[in-house]
């Protein structure tokens, strides 16, 4: 099949077709990693910029280690020492970047559609690596390819994801992907956290952690933001634990050979457990950041013309 | 002809010759960023350092690119993550940097005259990326040769530049490039931003912006550092604005041919009305923004003996 | 010798011979720097994330150079713009690195033994590239090749290092490493500078800086570390330049052929008057930072396997 899309701008537009080819792709593409020579000359002269509007690590290396493992150059460029601090808008910054040529502009930014914005303005081919609690398409498709590796497939699958589930990107991505995929996919967390038109998007909602999480073959959870909690959403960070933390307790309320995925970064102790976090028998949290490197290398790979 | 400076500190200093050199050089090099594979070998091995004590997206950016697309290694260093924290002196830094054996050392700094004083001491080429409010010769370069594009020719054009000339670099190396190529520069602004001795650099000053543009060629809006004035040099904004800000009506004073140029980052509203700005048939910002990715490969080229 | 260490973590646990190997694949290395052609391909497709939580200019460029002339692909994560915002742990932080497989992981840290910690939990080779007040071993191993390149030897030498020893891990890699190589180390400070338990390292202190220079080989001058000091350890910096101030006067208690030393960033006046910095008839500061690339090129190069 031909890739012919333009941008990765959410899930939510693309085709179970499209999410098939990447996934398929960044199979391909995983094994590259773990060669001595780590690196193929697929997009050797193709230019990647990553304009990151808010501080990342794990995206933004993983982006620049995707980036230079097919051959590319990788500029980044972060906020906090950019035009921005000159009151530039996104809308110029971004075609004075297209002025430069780049093959691509991978993008994260606080505003939701900030990178829907770019796509239209801008000849170059755009990445969403996260826009507000929009969507973060990458952590979606590499969430994907992750249970899939593990579970063999995503149709039929009972996917439980716990947490703020109204301020994350994560969850919506997954939301629709997985549904699209075949999964059924339960939600659970504090009334706060649970957006009102939830179930609209086909997904049943819990406010307790064990009704959601009940026989699931993945449960996801999600990272309590507490850098962005200002708004007093929840009593207090002790009380959410009690409720929503998973632990070797609660996970048995899970199916016995469930996974446990996290987006990182885990705060220990709030959302989940270290010893779950850490247990191999069900943590694929790391296994998640592998597959990322795959994920991105692939999108790369695809936006630049890669299989036409 | 043979290229033998050492370092590019300023248009000031630059022959007509010279200047000739970087800009046939740089329409050689144009073509390199529209290849489907964006990379020549030209400078491989080569260590270019970005020195960058202000902050900046597209100069930094721009010769990042530039070095990449040649081959070259690049590093970033920003004063913020540096020694600078440390209280070392410029000269320390720069003198340990070419301990380190880099071919070229791009530096903007905040005050007048440090990359002179670099270029003094250390025996690597020293490229000005922006030195306080002295001289920006890059832009220059980027600006003559868009110019040069569009109008055919540099000498006989009437260029009009309009803004804070007083505390803007690239007013200064425009103006002492320009007048060298041939062109008749005049400049506008408010009386507390035009330098006293103005007119010893053989230029007229007016304070309407309308007698400036008048039958202009070009017309070059420069940027109100709005992060920088403190010291209320005019009213406000509004006031300035006012008087200052190059819209569909008085741009009608120009040439019916005439080209808006900016250094960007653009104050949208502020010197330049946004439908100017984004007007294909006056607008060649964005031009100057492609320019730059040449006029900086055509540089780093030549200082490490390209056409030797 | 092969050389078999999966991390270099401080000079405490290096043997002599693995110090040899070291400097003597430094040395080979140096030429590389001095070529037109600055690059070899020797580690094309490995991965080097240069991870630091303190500002660095020097040591981090060492690095980025370093792998840059190896032909490895380089990864700057520095602490202000990285998930450590987020409050993600140290061990988080790594584990989610070690899955993107990099090849080597080099961390600055501020404190000690947090690359220690790094070693024993992911598979990768680590570098400590300084952590607190602990060890430096990079810093201490291009002081020992620039000590050897100028002297021709270790063993037997006299050096004195003089400053806020107890605060240094510059001091500490030092002591460890000329001690074991055969050199006899004395050290000189306030008595709040020098650590209560430095005699059972096997080095005479003296609280005179006259005493501890007298008839030195080599004078490492240590940097107050002004940024850092706020525990008033000393009364002034004026009457700490009194007494420990590097000048042409103590000097002549050297011997007449004494190099001067000093890992920077220097205090110039402070702890070394400009005129002894600058004098190329003892100063070899710059040398220091001219063998750190090639120091740093020998670790990446024995970590990833060159040798075998």
């Amino acid at each position: 099949m031909k890739f012919d899309r333009k941008d990765i701008l959410g899930i939510k537009d693309l085709s179970v077709d499209e999410i098939n080819v990447i996934l398929e792709t960044a199979e391909s593409f995983l094994e590259i990693s773990t060669r001595e020579i780590k690196k193929v000359p697929t997009l050797r002269g193709k230019t990647i910029i990553n304009l990151f509007f808010e501080a990342s690590t794990r995206t933004r290396t993983s982006f620049e280690i995707a980036g230079k493992r097919l051959s590319a150059d990788t500029i980044n460029i972060s906020a906090s020492t950019s035009s921005v601090v000159k009151g530039e808008t996104l809308i110029d910054t971004a075609r004075n970047l297209e002025a430069m040529n780049p093959d691509v502009i991978v993008i994260r930014h606080s505003a939701a559609g900030a990178p829907h914005l770019l796509a239209t303005l801008v000849k170059q081919a755009i990445i969403n690596a996260g826009d507000g609690a929009h969507e973060h398409p990458t952590q979606a498709l590499l969430d994907m390819m992750t249970i899939k590796e593990k579970k063999g497939k995503l149709a039929g699958l009972k996917v439980a994801i716990v947490g703020d589930i109204a301020h994350s990107r994560v969850a919506r991505s997954n939301i629709y992907g997985l549904a699209k995929m075949g999964a059924e996919v339960v939600l659970a967390g504090p009334a706060t956290m649970l957006p009102r038109d939830i179930e609209q998007m086909g997904v049943k909602s819990y406010t307790k952690l064990e009704d959601a999480i009940c026989d699931a073959d993945v449960v996801m959870m999600l990272r309590i933001q507490l850098e962005r909690q200002k708004q007093n959403i929840f009593p207090s960070l002790r009380e959410y634990s009690q409720h929503y933390c998973l632990n070797t307790r609660n996970i048995k309320l899970a199916r016995p050979d469930a996974i446990v995925m996290h987006p990182g970064p885990i705060n220990r102790g709030v959302e989940i457990s270290p010893d779950i976090a850490d247990d191999p028998a069900y943590s694929v949290i790391l296994d998640q950041v592998n597959k990322g490197v795959a994920v991105r290398m692939a999108l790369l790979y695809l936006l630049t013309g890669g299989n036409e």
